[in-house]
């Protein structure tokens, strides 16, 4: 009755709706947004106009992004009652279980009280999510409540600096505004989509936002990142990588950051943020993190013909940044809001509710006994 | 080229996966959980029955149920720190957004490890609801810290308890009790559609839970109950009734609580909660919320050929119990649950990511100019 089904399972290949954000596999380097290829993006672009273009269709010029980044700038602390929850939030906690409280609680606060604030909403979230993030694990690690301020130009500066404290690098602060750019947006993937069903009861932007932490949080979605630090932090060396690879291998054990649900060769992500990785190698003077991770890169393409995807250079690159592994994939979130935030705001503007139907494989009818007789 | 696609929008009449928990308009009155008639389940049945029914397959016996009660009795008090957070959340806030915020929470401090807990969360969250929502209502209504805890034998009564600081009525009691079977499951409705997208990703149930309440709390999912009760409110009688909605129909109001996506003809759930409601009325004396409804019900049919849903007379059904229209959406999170938390298990059990492509309608591929010629 429940064999698995191959076609179709996970609606894989189905179209569920129509998107101008976004292709996948498509054109240029395999991923676009709003029409520019991420690659020229993430060269010639920041995160805030990158947010800007997802959210209005077209890039920013020079007054629009200043507008724009000063918008964002005075949203960037929390609510009291907010800090006071996530206070209450324990170091043990999931950091995104963390994410997701902190999205639905700024919603209680300060509601998204009809469609008009739905840009208001994508921003105030957008701006906070760095210091709910740091907030809460400077807190709970540290016990330190920060400051969740700073005069950080970019997100990816202020995240930074609230993480660690100090002003971060030049070299620092671009390599986190090409990372958020290049985690910004993805089609119809299971956290984006479940932000459109949940947009398609014309629910409020939080409660859509809420979900897509939640579905991101799975492990087949994001936390690949994670996975692939923590495999690469076992390896002593490329030659050791290579050995121990063999014998995950060989006993099946799975390998996070290989390979693509829709890409077939490669990851247009992976070239861009590997680039930045070297460069983050050479800088710190230790380029054994980057050196095992080609020799991993190497192994699984002349083994398994499997390309890195954009999660697996990602680890390298954030732990030289000096990021605990454990926030990788709330950065994703702190990312991906505006391709989520984006999609809200699309499936609102042609909306019918998304209700599939479902085979049934169930029992047949039948009636309520007794409970004596059960 | 985002012309309103008819065929196929919203998923609407596609398969996407398999259920062994209801059937919608196939056999016996439309609706089956697991293979039982909502009516007879309705008739014959507990809530804690259902519940297990849904997590299980089988009804219990005698002493599985005892057993169940008893487990789900020792989990309705909150932890303090939730209790905090519930204590900073405003009057005025949207009470579905306390669900959600109350559900993240708890998923913060008690979370689910690992699936070997997914039943243990799921009844943790269906014991925990009814406090979760009355001690943030009556703390920000009343300014009351109530007693989480009551001896209320059925989860329906502990709530109605809650509320009000005083024991329920017997019929009370089973009002609540036959509501809650009533909503508890409905195949792939969109917030059980979240639950499963965002158990696709083997994400944790605190998760997929929360992304379920954001879905349902979109006004064209749930909420029809309480806009049902706010229109009733307005008629002083049933000739006022139907004079005011012939008004509403000319000038193309939305009026609530009547027809269904699937459900053709009748919607087996409202025979039921109508001739509960009848009950009431004729305890409370007063029929005129009773009588009203019906004359709304004749009106909608006569002119439209329009029949009520489950939600249109669970309004006076409520109202007549004393409880807040602000509530009556809740009050499907704590019975619904059971359904999303059914579907989470059974995805998990055969698991594929939900991952659909989208038709790309967007602007053809460009390149990123330089800020200052855009």
């Amino acid at each position: 009755m429940s064999e698995k089904k191959i076609g179709g399972a996970g609606l894989r290949g189905q179209s569920a709706g129509e998107t101008k954000l976004c292709t996948v596999g498509q054109s240029g380097s395999g991923l676009t947004y709003c029409g520019y290829d991420v690659a020229d993006l993430a060269e010639n672009s920041t995160f805030e106009e990158v947010a800007y273009l997802l959210f209005n269709g077209e890039l920013p010029n020079q007054a629009q992004l200043d507008a724009y980044k000063a918008e964002l700038h005075a949203m960037r602390d929390l609510p009291q009652a907010l800090k006071e929850v996530l206070e209450r939030i324990p170091a043990d906690a999931h950091p995104m279980d963390v994410m997701r409280t902190g999205a639905s609680f700024l919603g209680n606060v300060e509601p998204e009280n009809d469609f008009s604030e739905q840009r208001t909403a994508a921003n105030r979230l957008l701006a906070a999510f760095p210091a709910i993030m740091t907030y809460w694990y400077r807190y709970s690690h540290d016990g330190v409540k920060i400051d969740c301020v700073t005069e950080e130009e970019s997100l990816g500066g202020h995240f930074l600096r609230l993480l660690n404290g100090e002003e971060p690098s030049a070299q620092h602060k671009r390599v986190m505004d090409v990372s958020l750019i290049l985690y910004a947006e993805h089609e119809f993937n299971a956290s984006t989509f479940t932000a459109r069903v949940c947009a398609s009861t014309l629910s409020d932007m939080f409660s859509c936002i809420t979900g897509a932490i939640g579905t991101l949080r799975g492990p087949l979605h994001g936390g690949a990142n994670e996975a692939a630090m923590d495999m690469i932090l076992k390896f002593n060396s490329p030659e050791d990588a290579k050995e121990k690879m063999a014998g995950m291998l060989e006993r099946k054990e799975k390998i996070m950051g290989f390979g693509h649900a829709i890409y077939r060769t490669s990851d247009p992500r992976n070239v861009v943020i590997k680039a930045w990785s070297e460069k983050l190698a050479q800088e710190n003077g230790d380029t054994s993190l980057y050196d095992i991770s080609v020799a991993c890169e190497e192994f699984m393409w002349d083994t398994k013909k499997l390309f890195c995807n954009a999660d697996f250079f990602h680890a390298s690159t954030y732990n030289y940044m000096g990021i605990p592994t454990k926030l990788f994939t709330p950065i994703f979130v702190c990312s991906r809001l505006t391709g989520w935030a984006a999609h809200v705001m699309e499936q609102r503007d042609n909306n019918r509710i998304i209700r599939p139907s479902a085979d049934y494989t169930g029992v047949e009818p039948r009636t309520v006994g007794p409970i004596s007789e059960r």
